[in-house]
């Protein structure tokens, strides 16, 4: 059960309904999602997380279906059944297959068990990978 | 500190050479990684554990690229300090570039948040996105 | 669904009802809520939680509703959903306004996606931020 | 030991200057600890990054100390360990004292049992709690 | 609302029967759970996670009742209901008594609790606890 | 680092000396750990803590060696590196054998796992296993 009202279009301050305008600009659909309804009760809030998300997202070194796969994991990781829910649908509308979801829930839960072998043992880092990554 | 004594090539049993020469033989690498050589005092875990990593983390409908990204993705979330260094050094094995990682850290730090704007506002799932994904 | 039965004041034993009274009294409510009601199946679990809850939550250096918020923000972090109920609700009996709310949430969300970039580049802490805090 | 190269004032870009000097006009400090000194390999990222931070810490409905406390909880239920150092330095340049911290660890850790007593068994959320948020 | 279908037994191929019926076998029951249908969407995946639990779960230098307690203290801290409740039901099968569940819990929420004071505290692990543990 | 200065008994107040005599007692050692030396700022944190841990650690319905692993369980998996080592050291000198330990990592590493495989799926709760567990 949602803690905050969800904020329609028609209810919405001029400074939401633009924000709603660039959600659907941006991914050409009319349908504005409760995420951002929810957050809309915070009108700085929801400018500046939907800000971040059109600029995190975007195509860039990885390709935009990757960033959901990664978001995915990140989800169900936390266990967020709502950020599941949601980003399962978007992948799904850029290209992702049941069985594309097959494998990354498998490598999810492999690095979740594998994370608590190396904790747990407390297995020290190999030298070499104790690299810094290179300049960009 | 590792709560384990790493178990080099000279002084593992058959079983446990056996599985390290699947690993240099899949990784075209003589080097096996300290995660192995702790999880060789148990030798039944190290079987399993390296069956499914070789498994899980094969090309199929995800390249494995991908899934050294999303493997990342888990890792930081979980913070794993062997997990990010050893995946951040296998990930750039197989390509990523260091403006890739910075990306993937910029989705998985923007996920965690919004994770936990969705489950703190307790946001309720749209109805358009409880659909379950289709046949494989 | 709960796993296990609520107990009722007047089917409880008298070391509950001490405490239901105890809870009463310092909460100037009749109201005891199903957290509490759940642990009375453990009467000796009762008694000690909400021993600590009583000392913890009262007025100290920080005020009580500090610490309500401070609750939240762990509840949400670890996605509590009862606790982040229970506590919205506490924390509003103790003046925290919906704006008020709106701005933890932001804390709470960027906290968890800034702890993530610190993780995942494992940036050194600064040599000026390696103090002890001084004496009590 | 950190993957990235920290970026000084003197190798920085302009756009990264930029971003080094509101953060210094903004603290009052000539300090730029390591966080931001890893985030500017990515600079777009240290500006939105930036942003965010000055723009959710700054005082509003809830003070500065307050919300530097909110912080250090989250971080100490991450296991952050660059952030709890960093943001301890923070809130005690604001005014927390070691009492203060003590009790905020204080409530953070009982708020992380009792969150597992309620999520372990399951206990229903009270119909009293069930409330939304009032409007804004 | 599950993202997958559950696969019955009789809509299973050739593949996923045999794993069913080596859980029917093994478990000497006719039950087989929603956990391992909704796995069989991905055979490859519900045979290598079906190995795994077979082989983690049976007796050995633990014996199989403490390893569901162990499970359920895990799945606590993560807060899987699914798994909480599967593993509460299969636990009460091998002799798990509602108190005996009290003090799991009890347990699982202090180590909860002084994970926080030991991590938020940055307490240096005494000397005498840096062994690594014997040979097998 | 630690954020504290560790009192010792020394230093200590009379009320800090009286837990630590009975830490000590209880343990029938001389030995008091850094943990409550670093607790021992906040002298009523000590005391309440160390009667927790005192309560909840004992025989009871679960043998004080299961409550060890139970603990370590729980610190593998939110990754708590001083509790991991001092109830290794707790549980080696209750019994736990290497063995043990690693058994204990393998039923860690897979309820991690597949918590993430029924969270990442959404699985519902099988109606079999939706019982409430009995009375005490």
């Amino acid at each position: 059960m949602t803690l905050v009202s969800l904020i329609e279009f028609e209810a919405a301050s001029p400074e939401v309904r633009a924000v709603y305008d660039d959600i659907k600009a941006t991914r050409k659909t009319e349908f504005v999602n409760n995420f951002w309804k929810a957050l809309a009760n915070d009108p700085p809030m929801l400018r500046r997380v939907w800000t971040s998300v059109k600029e995190v997202m975007a195509p860039g070194a990885l390709d935009p279906l990757v960033k959901e796969l990664v978001y995915i994991a990140v989800s169900v990781t936390n266990n967020c059944e709502y950020c599941i829910h949601s980003h399962a649908a978007g992948a799904t509308a850029k290209g992702m297959t049941p069985k594309m979801f097959d494998e990354l829930l498998a490598v999810v839960a492999l690095a979740n068990e594998t994370n608590r072998l190396a904790n747990g043992y407390r297995i020290d880092v190999d030298e070499r990978f104790r690299l810094p990554l290179g300049p960009r």
